[in-house]
């Protein structure tokens, strides 16, 4: 290629001229180097495709989840015929709301129905939204799906540990506090031993000493005694009651404890951080809105049994659930969102290495079970409003809920936890998920566990078109198979969280979707040009 | 007394007897001492005043905010015949909402009219409550009044020093994890240098270690180069696009800024730590549900103008506002919630400790200033849902708001300050201000300030009826003038948030409500007994 002819190429055309180069695979990442997909830019809107750039091209999307849904809204306005699968009932995969009536198929156990009083919800996938999570936002935003807080982190919620602090449950402000308070300490103390003077250069130590201070609540000597911060044994009032502060937590037994394996760092975390957000009323509101949009265009109870290439496009072959007659759907193209523990076992004529890649692609599993709880005796009598308590034990974490507060009943999620302790979990009956999550409410909330009713429970493993909870990459994986399930194979493209950074966020389905549909768009018009 | 007699008393008979004894401001100061007023708890409850415990006995109430609404409504629970004397034509004082229509007048500047579009609103005085300011969220529960979250900390929200990284708006999340990154690696050092062996003890290193890597997300080397939770440089995206963090602050920047003064703190205090709310629709809902309650007992434009003692009782003359028409209102007993910035100027007969510490007790100057914004630029351009903007400039604080979401509009706080800062913006011609509240949004948000339109200012110090923001208690004042004011003068009791641990806070005027309360039911039942 002359480089005086690339300089004067758009960028387009220079991608148009590797697509016939190198096959549309190797345009394809060009184009991802280049910043032509959307998915770089930090507040993403979808890609522009050009209003009929789609006409006469069909494809067959395989999946109603939000990767799914997203694609066929994209694709469809740029005027290309979608055709969704969806095996379930319902789109919306992971994005998913019980509600009473609904029910929870998992595989080898009774179906479960939920028999929440009417107004109450459970999202079993799916739950919060970080505010950064612009795409998913901007469907929100555009389809004008109600928005509220997500209470992630509340100094009123706690975390338990049966071999630390007597396995008493602490409040999360005094963890955080006292923590802060201790650190600043030792912080002034290295200072002063002038352990530090080379990593503090020329630094104002006087300066320093008060940034400690005001860091950890320091007293006047620069001593960590405690702090309101970490709440009040006796709490002021009016009059002549200033109040008790706490007695510190020992810095010992902070480090012994093991709250700062996950619940400390776990607010901090870039996605988990203030303000999060929910969809008001459930989460699957999202999908209904997707939904909505694409009336027409989705078939349910299509289970695909088979993915087939054929000279210039793809044969899908789905039936319904009980097998009994089959169909086909022939497309130019196929994006593929179903999620790789379920596509690992689909006939499909996808290439070797992407064969080895899907099968291989690791994945995380995850339990949620949620109880009706009247009264909400946790705000009540404890001003807990919203955010998570978290415990060692197997149930990992209690949700409270962020909205709704003060009403006669509420959905407290009795446990949400993710790998191994999610496999031992899951196996459980749900009788004892139920029994286990009542043991685990009541060292937080001595009983109070006879309030709650109605559990239902989904181990995310269990349930068929998932057999897992998310793509969860390690950094070999992710060098090694990652790359390849990003390339297309001929004309069908992979799609879903699993293939973004955003893997265990409907972010990361959603930004996917904008990828694949407008390298679609481009493959299509590079066979054009 | 007999020693023998004191144990078999009751509580409450020694009461009345110190009561007889000592008077009843000895009494109310033993009552505290005993834990028998409510207001040590950590979750306060009304005190219980028993049903007609009070019929036949009258009270006048001064001023109709949280303060004596409380009262009236505790009081008139217990068959107290209670008067609310209220300057103002609304009740509320402080718990104030101002909508399309209502009108601000400060001392010595043209009145302000607010213009927002119907349906939006802005809290100039109290605008969020703790999750443990339990007695103000107890009345809320009690009478429907809806809560929503309040985001208070938001880490999409930004800090501005002109003197601190080149002026240039810094987003919370990067400041908050960089120091805590540095300040996990700066112990990593001390405790490797041995310079912490002492305080460090038995602690097992390599555990203490991985508590500071966790701490600031330290690398595998446990050194601080940067980290996600600090944000992103460029977004990390699906496909090929994994992102780029940012590269780390200096710690000598972060510690030469400001940010740490009041920033860093802030969201760590105890009273500002999250879960915080607020009721939907604006704050005056509490007034509003607490005088639905009192229909007939307050009556407003009542200039208190003098306080009198009488031989059993106290008398109160009162105007309306021009003064044309003067008033008497006499009763057995008399609470006083003016704030005492006002009360020093009004005539009456409290004794000279009285007197004295009414015109010593310190209070600080506070301002807010609101804009109705269209279209809500934080939300879509940068992800800002809810949360406080900081700046080093003279508007201190920019608010985003925590509800309504994507809407068309929204209510920007471009202004929220205190102390001396307050006391320069309130000096200002509401232009002024304005003008001055513009250009720090465009400090954070260039170009976005022509959308801000229809702004309003409060500074409380001009404020009629108030004087100044809230009480500002200081050591030295708390020990030697707080005393005084909780002790009653006669018959007339204080209260209000000045008289109470949780000035500016709502909390304060309530707690300090339920006290006098429940005194003086102590103190009738005391003449009865
Ligand atoms: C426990 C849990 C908690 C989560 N928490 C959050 C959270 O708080 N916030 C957040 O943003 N994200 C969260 N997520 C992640 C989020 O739900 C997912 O990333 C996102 O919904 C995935 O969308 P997808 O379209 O890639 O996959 P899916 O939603 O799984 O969609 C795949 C679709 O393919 C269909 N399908 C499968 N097999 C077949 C077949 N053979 N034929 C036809 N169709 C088939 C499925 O029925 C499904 O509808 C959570 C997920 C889980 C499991
Ligand atoms: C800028 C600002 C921000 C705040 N933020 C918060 C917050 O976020 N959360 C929170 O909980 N609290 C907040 N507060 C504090 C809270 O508003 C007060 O603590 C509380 O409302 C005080 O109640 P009160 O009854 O003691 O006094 P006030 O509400 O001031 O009531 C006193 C009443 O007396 C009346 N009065 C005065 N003089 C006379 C007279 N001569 N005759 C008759 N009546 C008279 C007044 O009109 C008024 O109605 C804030 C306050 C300010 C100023």
């Amino acid at each position: 290629m002359d480089p005086t002819r690339f300089e004067t190429l758009t960028r387009r055309q220079f991608v148009n001229l590797v697509g016939k180069a190198g096959g549309f695979g190797a345009a394809y990442l060009v184009m991802q180097g280049l910043g032509l997909l959307p998915d770089d830019l930090a507040h993403a809107s979808p890609p522009e495709l050009e209003p009929g750039s789609g006409s006469g091209s069909s494809v067959a999307i395989l999946g109603a989840g939000l990767a799914g849904l997203t694609a066929a809204y994209l694709l469809g306005k740029a005027g290309y015929d979608c055709y969704l699968l969806e095996s379930r009932e319902r789109a919306g995969g992971r994005c998913w709301t019980l509600r009473r009536g609904d029910s929870v198929e998992e595989r080898g156990r009774a179906e479960q129905v939920c028999e929440f009083d009417h107004g109450l919800y459970f999202n079993p996938g799916a739950a919060r939204i970080p505010a950064n999570h612009s795409a998913v936002l901007g469907y929100c935003r555009e389809f004008g799906v109600d928005l509220e807080v997500f209470v992630n982190a509340n100094r009123s919620a706690m975390f338990q540990d049966d071999e630390a602090f007597g396995g008493k449950p602490i409040e999360s402000r005094q963890l955080h506090s006292d923590t802060a308070g201790h650190i600043a300490e030792l912080l002034v103390k290295a200072t002063d031993s002038g352990a530090l003077d080379e990593a503090l250069g020329g630094l104002d130590r006087r300066r320093l000493l008060y940034f400690f201070k005001h860091f950890g609540d320091l007293d006047g000597n620069f001593r960590y005694r405690g702090s309101p911060r970490a709440g009040f044994e006796e709490f002021p009032g009016a009059g002549l009651t200033p109040g008790r502060g706490r007695a510190p937590l020992a810095f010992e037994a902070l480090v012994d404890s093991r709250f700062w394996y996950w619940h400390m760092g776990f607010e901090k975390r870039f996605e988990q951080q203030a303000t999060m957000l929910q969809p008001v009323g459930g989460m699957d509101r999202i999908a209904r809105a997707f939904e909505s949009r694409l009336a027409g265009r989705i078939t349910y109870g299509a289970h695909v049994r088979e993915i087939r290439k054929r000279s210039a496009g793809v044969r899908i072959v789905y039936g319904d659930k009980i097998g009994a007659e089959e169909q086909e759907l022939e497309a130019d193209f196929c994006i593929c969102t179903i999620p790789l523990p379920v596509l690992k076992a689909i006939d499909s004529d996808f290439d070797a290495e992407h064969r080895t890649a899907i099968a291989a692609a690791p994945y995380i599993n995850a339990c949620k079970l949620a109880w009706q709880s009247q009264p909400r005796f946790w705000e009540d009598r404890l001003g807990i409003y919203g955010g998570i308590s978290w415990t060692q034990r197997e149930i990992t974490q209690i949700w409270y809920p962020s909205s709704g507060f003060h009403g006669k009943s509420g959905i407290l999620i009795g446990a949400y936890n993710y790998g191994n302790l999610a496999s031992e979990f899951g196996n459980r009956s749900t009788a004892e998920r139920a029994a286990l999550s009542r043991d685990g409410v009541s060292l937080f909330h001595p009983g109070m566990e006879s309030m709650l009713s109605k559990p239902i429970s989904v181990a995310w493993q269990n349930i068929p078109y998932n057999e897992s909870a998310f793509a969860n990459w390690d950094p070999r994986t992710r060098e090694q198979i990652y790359p390849i399930l990003n390339r297309p194979d001929g004309r069908i493209y992979l799609a879903g969280e699993h293939l973004s950074y955003w893997t265990s966020w409907q972010e990361g389905a959603v930004r996917s979707a904008h990828a694949v549909s407008a390298a679609i768009d481009a493959h299509v018009r590079s066979l054009r040009a």
